[in-house]
């Protein structure tokens, strides 16, 4: 019998789908259950883009640039402008899903045995592509007491080696839902010029900031063109996940004649899915203020509820679409998968993502769970009340566990 | 200045498409220029997927499962069962096209350091992958004057060492036309059992395929379950190479449970593209004899004018739709690129892959090139007009090297 490698062997399971077959079998038991573990919208995709691919002539659907769609970049070209980021068609590759993009930074980036410095928690499939890559995240700790702010430039510092390559953040972050200031963002900026670092942010979430707060691009920084690689995609910003189209960006020379390297190897950006997304930029800018409207409102929905929660401490999170919440339990795996197994309210429960899948320093993040806060205010009442019920029900219920916040 | 990695710095940038700019000029001049470089298929995408597609009620465009969309995976069990191929709805990972199936296909078979045997020449992408992967493509030289078949047995039994991990082939093959026989897979089944292997099979062009020869795939063969791995793609059964909507099967459960590790950290293959798929499936099977009928013809033309060429030499290739030819000039990289910037006849050019880049060894493949014949026949022979005119043109032109063809 063969043998299967031993990098994918070491990487982890996507700790947010483990739980899966055990919702799976609450449905079937005819339980509702509401999906608050996974970051799929359920807004409808703009008509502007959907119209765009349905009513174009496709004739034959040719493989694109390996770039993408020089028509296509040019629109990126001029929506990016918007957001103060002055960029040109060579330097983006049009990606496969923000995850090709992830994929080829870090492949230009760092070779086996590199080191990428990550601030915990983080998105956890980071670690599927870097440990299937050979290349080891070393994460820095951001404490829920401070609102999972940056942790601070002396912890950067220690964890900086000779194999040291790259800081990669999330700006808004999945999971926490913390927005980086500028002055958080000059910081780093201040440490990887010192260094001779690539600073990759992923910034997917762009578009979801919240109480007046705007997000800054670490491409709008100034001196930063050597340093910064961005991360983007349409799945959020459009509620378009299933199109899989991602854009990786940076000023960077050299970084761009490497990745077009792993660009051309993999041919072609999907056509489709370009045609959609540049029918996409041409959607009302209200769009923005009303999905922002949206999403804020939800987002005050669960954070007030479970603030009002005893016991449970809940940061404020001013982007994205995620809060990333300590609960009074002894261990959130095993509650998120009771609340699957045992666990219903008026026939419902609710799925969330338990915190410990998203930190790699081990032990951190047991008490922890994100929630996605992807259903409209209604759903999202209904499953603050499973919550509520179950946090009252479950066996493994700590007394009190309240930390005083530093921030919100 | 950060420095990019050594993986991807040594990765050849693709040869398929090095040319691309002096082509890019001839248009400028005015040239027309006839693509045979590239494996882009001139035929309309059949209606059936393009319809499924453009008339879906697509609501919120969301992640599909991370191995496909189940009623997608279904009707691909019914798809392959035509091809005398057993397989079920967990056997098969449906990937951002087949280029994402070899990538998974690689990663979860080797580590760092090992080997992958290839015969040559091969696909010249799969350099592009296992190079920034850190895997070693050990090749095997098949020779133009048996046809390109399968090399000895002997040859592969000195090239395996502790390190190798699988065999790679492309069957039929691109970029050399040919399909192996069922005694040639079974020359490899033994192989692979007796040293423990993965057999890696990219069978993308097994529609294609002529002269009354039929293609049989690995997952055909008998006690192959734990060895048989699969790539494919709709790119050219259906001309969608812009869908970007590929397939990696396999029967070895500890090989798919690592594949799915790799699936799931990308989240989700294309849902535009598998509704489109999901349509191609039922288009009816006289699609296929047409497609084959059509291809048929091309090839003849093109393979009977080369043939007609003093100093060609032309294999009669019985799949894909390519030829690998070897022609009476000094260097086909140089004359390639003389076609584009010094040659045109009647205003017209041709471009061609040149053959170098297609091997691993240094050296050979100087005076061959790839012809793709994607166009249609009166333009094929347009082109070959083109391209006997050029061979009495061209200053580096050698004045035989005739070869006795061992096959054909």
């Amino acid at each position: 019998m063969p043998t299967t490698s031993n990098r994918v062997a070491n990487t982890p399971s996507s700790p947010i789908r483990r739980l899966v077959p055990y919702a799976e079998a609450a449905k079937k038991r005819g339980v509702e259950v509401f999906h608050l573990n996974i970051g799929q919208p359920d807004i409808i995709t703009p008509q502007t883009g959907v119209n765009a691919l349905q009513e174009a002539d496709l004739g034959v659907i040719a493989y694109s640039h390996s770039a993408g769609l020089i028509s296509y970049r040019e629109k990126l070209v001029e929506f990016y402008s918007r957001y103060g980021v002055t960029v040109d068609t060579e330097q983006m590759i049009v990606t496969n899903g923000g995850s090709e993009a992830l994929l080829f930074a870090m492949l230009a980036c760092a070779d086996a045995g590199d080191e990428v410095i990550v601030p915990e928690p983080f998105y956890a499939n980071y670690n599927g592509f870097a440990k299937s890559l050979d290349i080891t995240i070393v994460p820095i700790t951001a404490h829920i007491k401070d609102g999972f702010a940056l942790p601070a430039m002396e912890d950067f510092e220690k964890k900086i080696s000779p194999k040291t390559k790259a800081i990669l953040i999330c700006n808004p972050s999945n999971p926490t839902g913390y927005l980086y200031s500028v002055e958080e963002l000059e910081k780093l900026r201040t440490i990887v010029k010192k260094h001779d670092l690539f600073l990759i942010a992923d910034e997917v979430y762009r578009d979801f900031c919240y109480e007046g707060q705007k997000h800054t691009s670490i491409l709008a920084l100034e001196n930063m063109e050597n340093h910064a690689i961005v991360i983007d995609s349409i799945s959020k910003r459009y509620s378009a996940c299933g199109a899989r189209m991602g854009v990786v960006l940076s000023k960077n020379e050299s970084f761009m004649v490497e990745a077009m390297k792993l660009a051309q190897a993999r041919l072609s950006p999907s056509t489709l899915a370009q045609i959609l997304a540049e029918g996409l930029i041409d959607t009302p800018q209200s769009y923005f203020g009303d999905l922002t409207k949206e999403y804020d409102h939800r987002r005050q929905t669960v954070i007030n509820r479970l603030q009002a929660m005893e016991g449970v401490v809940c940061p404020n999170p001013k982007g994205a679409f995620y809060a990333f919440v300590k609960f009074p339990v002894d261990n959130c795996d095993k509650f998120c998968q009771w609340l699957l197994e045992e666990f219903e309210h008026n026939g419902k429960t609710i799925m969330m993502a338990p915190g410990a899948g998203f930190y790699n320093t081990d032990g951190l993040g047991v008490q922890e769970a994100r929630i996605a806060y992807v259903l409209n205010s209604d759903d999202l009442n209904t499953a603050m009340d499973c919550l509520e019920a179950a946090l009252k029900a479950y066996p493994g219920r700590l007394e009190t566990n309240k930390i005083e916040l530093d921030v919100n």
